[in-house]
């Protein structure tokens, strides 16, 4: 494709994207195909000969877009907000169009010092102590997911607790409500399950409780395992809960023990001076420490900031062949290689679109995202509060509202089957999609707000539209329920 | 950024992408800024105000563009090819438009089925075997890198062969050519350095040593230790060397030792019937394969394929709480949830810039790119093999030609001082960018032929450039060499 196909070819996709974002909800949220019927639509074997760009248009319009689940749609409320805003689609796409590979800081300084400039400003804007900067002992990372981010911080804290092969038993420290991905991170790093503790948490709050965590690892200790890491969480994914950290940095500091704080989804918030609490305990006690952009913080997914405190460990732990290639440049810190940071060696240019949003939206903006979330949550879980239909988890912080239609009548096993039931529906509709958990043990609807293009009319409707759908199904009770309940889902 | 504003910022960007690319030949190839350079032409804080679009692209121009080393223009020899062409970065910019999360195949069932689609379409354009099909037990999943897919391959092998915890020693097989991501992987795994036992490789060939490894082998499993996994190369980074795939899988064979086979470069040109060799011994061997058609395929980083023959162990060493989530139609096979194949949770629709390129180019498009590369590269070696100045290092079956400059008159060491030298003034005349490598302990310059953009008389200029330049500098020598080697880098 020459650069002038590429331009009548680039615009064409510019119109489509642009078109698809303009009638965006005119689809239905999630995607209503079954499996395989995308699959089947597609020519099994490819094409010999070369086929115009047009016709890829054309099949992505008529056979893939009926198999696309609409994570850009006002509708859209489940997981967590996935935002794809302008400015962040164009600077992956610039960053694309230059094909830079940033492994190493001479593959393209710009790459890497683009990346350390916005993951600074970041670092200023969410008020993260100033450690976390590169020109401190610290330092900032663009990874591609949170669990990239815990694996990481894991790695690190290994490496600091003397783990250099496989001689000792070393233990992480999750609660039930942590992201399962630290559990994966512990498999993948040989820990294994059995490495993993579960420390209990408050079943209100449903927060980590530090005493337990304070007995679990005495208890570890005193068997001869080594308490490697502990994993704080800063907004859950179930209900962004929100663990006291400064409480648990003290029991990991007691014991020297690797701090690692989750705020995946939340932590972008305290970029507004309101939820800067968000951060208590993180200056004092925390490690390392990841948000993720490419939830709340309108930068297209994949966008994860991982800092931490002390970057010589996370260098220990990755670096391959140190000796070998370490440089007067890196070991003066004049030069950072960002592929000692991270799990791949290989890494795009993808600072380019945190700092196209940062750009476009100023600080101001940004604030204005995450306050219109938040306003439209508080506002939701007013009407749900005052229904006497519905029960609202307290509290809810952020832009998620956890509610539980409730079913007079109805044992708790039949309410549960009858709020999937109720979710079923709505996500059949078309007109939302939302997702659910478990709280204490009853099944809960998750409805996350802070979707670049959800308005107050978008959940207006959509709250009007589960009483009306709670109403109607509780008229058909129980013969309509179904007889098992679905699996429960992992949330990004 | 509204659907209206994106579409005219987003032409802003499709024409900035598109001048730059026509007009890539103006810029020198390797960026020639020193560290911090561009970090301190960048304001340090972010602004409170949102600022127009196009100050972001005035900004990539001015401050940013003097940082970048230029992976598209036709003077990089330097690594490998990288290569962004225009579908492929179009596929990328519809993927970022769409914004959709494919974790799991409900999340965006076009995202997963699209994605067994095109790896499927893959693998039979490559001649891999019919049990790599998803159809089969097997399977193909695109990975952010090689690196990655080894990790995963080796968690994968661990798993089949008993790790759940740590109370063994496990061991992985590599030798001195194979990738150092390899290492790594272990290192993350938790078997750290002590686990990889390094085969001999043939003096000419540099390809791993069968009975060597066999011998390795049984003697650690006389020590005790489960040998877990061997990594086999075709196409080395260094050298592109290949090992006897068939050999060494009979030695896997033998002892049920998981073969993993890295063809992160070379792998794709088994596209051209006269490469299928390429593939001796993987069908009936390996238990898992990777090639990265984001390097010599035309497909913009990040978009590494594996394949397995088996996925079962893959998913069993991936999946978190896997009885809780499993359900009735992944356990069929009717569902694939791709976030069981991979180390992250999240994943982006990566599989419309593969597809993208498939459509555009067809298959005998591919094929024209491949031998686009080597006749360059056999072309170079036939001038490198007649000038009685340089000595060739055969073979060089792919893009790739390692020439070693010869400097009469100078010790081996002053010798590798005077290669690096010139490749030092090479790289800063801005016209070229070489790499190097270190071949029975000398430095030679590795030039990788097979960018998008690369034509003959870019491959002729650059000949004529490090002979000219040879000839100059071998008239000042000895008193214009430098005092110390420069470190070896990696190459992804």
């Amino acid at each position: 494709m020459t650069p002038e196909e590429f331009r009548r070819h680039g615009k064409q996709a510019i119109d489509w994207i642009a078109d698809y974002l303009a009638g965006i909800e005119s689809y239905p949220v999630m995607s209503q195909v079954k499996p395989g019927d995308i699959r089947h639509a597609l020519p099994s074997e490819p094409p010999e000969h070369g086929e115009p760009f047009e016709n890829v248009l054309s099949d992505l319009g008529r056979i893939l877009l009926p198999g696309v689940t609409h994570w850009q749609h006002p509708g859209f409320f489940a997981y967590f907000p996935s935002n794809a805003s302008g400015p962040a689609v164009l600077g992956d796409l610039l960053s694309s169009g230059l094909g830079v590979q940033g492994m190493l800081w001479v593959t393209s300084p710009a790459c890497t010092e683009l990346e350390t400039v916005v993951v600074d400003w970041l670092a200023g804007l969410l008020g993260l102590p100033e450690h976390f900067r590169t020109d401190a002992a610290g330092g900032g990372v663009i990874q591609d997911s949170a669990s990239s981010a815990c694996l990481v911080a894991l790695l690190a804290a290994l490496h600091r607790a003397g783990a250099d092969g496989i001689d000792r038993d070393y233990t992480l420290y999750v609660s039930s409500q942590t992201h399962s991905s630290l559990e994966r991170a512990a498999r993948i790093a040989g820990l294994g399950t059995a490495g993993v503790r579960v420390v209990d948490v408050d079943q209100d709050t449903l927060a980590m409780d530090p005493g337990h965590l304070r007995a679990l690892m005495d208890q570890d200790r005193a068997a001869g395992a080594v308490p490697a890491m502990v994993c704080a969480t800063v907004g859950t994914t179930s209900t962004t809960a929100v663990d006291p950290v400064a409480a648990i940095g003290e029991v990991c500091a007691e014991r020297g023990v690797w701090l690692h704080v989750d705020a995946a989804y939340a932590g972008v918030a305290a970029i507004c001076p309101e939820f800067r609490w968000l951060n208590d305990g993180v200056s004092e006690y925390a490690d390392s420490y990841a948000t993720n952009p490419h939830k709340w913080l309108l930068t297209n997914f994949d966008c994860t900031v991982l800092w931490t405190a002390d970057r010589a460990p996370l260098l220990a732990a990755l670096s391959t062949l140190p000796e070998y290639l370490r440089n007067a440049a890196t070991t003066a810190g004049a030069v950072i290689d960002y592929r000692d940071w991270q799990v791949p060696l290989g890494r795009r240019f993808r600072a380019l679109k945190l700092w196209s949003v940062i750009r476009w939206y100023g600080a101001e903006g940004l604030r204005a995202h995450i306050r219109k979330g938040v306003t439209l949550a508080a506002e939701l879980a007013g009407w749900v509060a005052a229904d006497p239909g519905f029960e609202l988890h307290e509290p809810h912080p952020f832009g998620l509202v956890c509610l539980r239609p409730l079913w007079p009548g109805l044992a708790e096993e039949e309410a549960d089957r009858a709020t999937t039931r109720l979710m079923e529906l709505l996500n059949a509709s078309g007109s939302m999609y939302l997702t659910h958990t478990r709280i204490a043990g009853r099944v809960v609807l998750r409805m996350a707000i802070g979707g670049v293009a959800t308005e107050r009319r978008h959940v207006e409707q959509a709250w009007e539209h589960i009483r009306w759908e709670h109403a109607a199904l509780s008229r058909t009770l129980p013969r309509t329920l179904p007889q098992t309940l679905p699996q429960t889902l992992p949330h990004e």
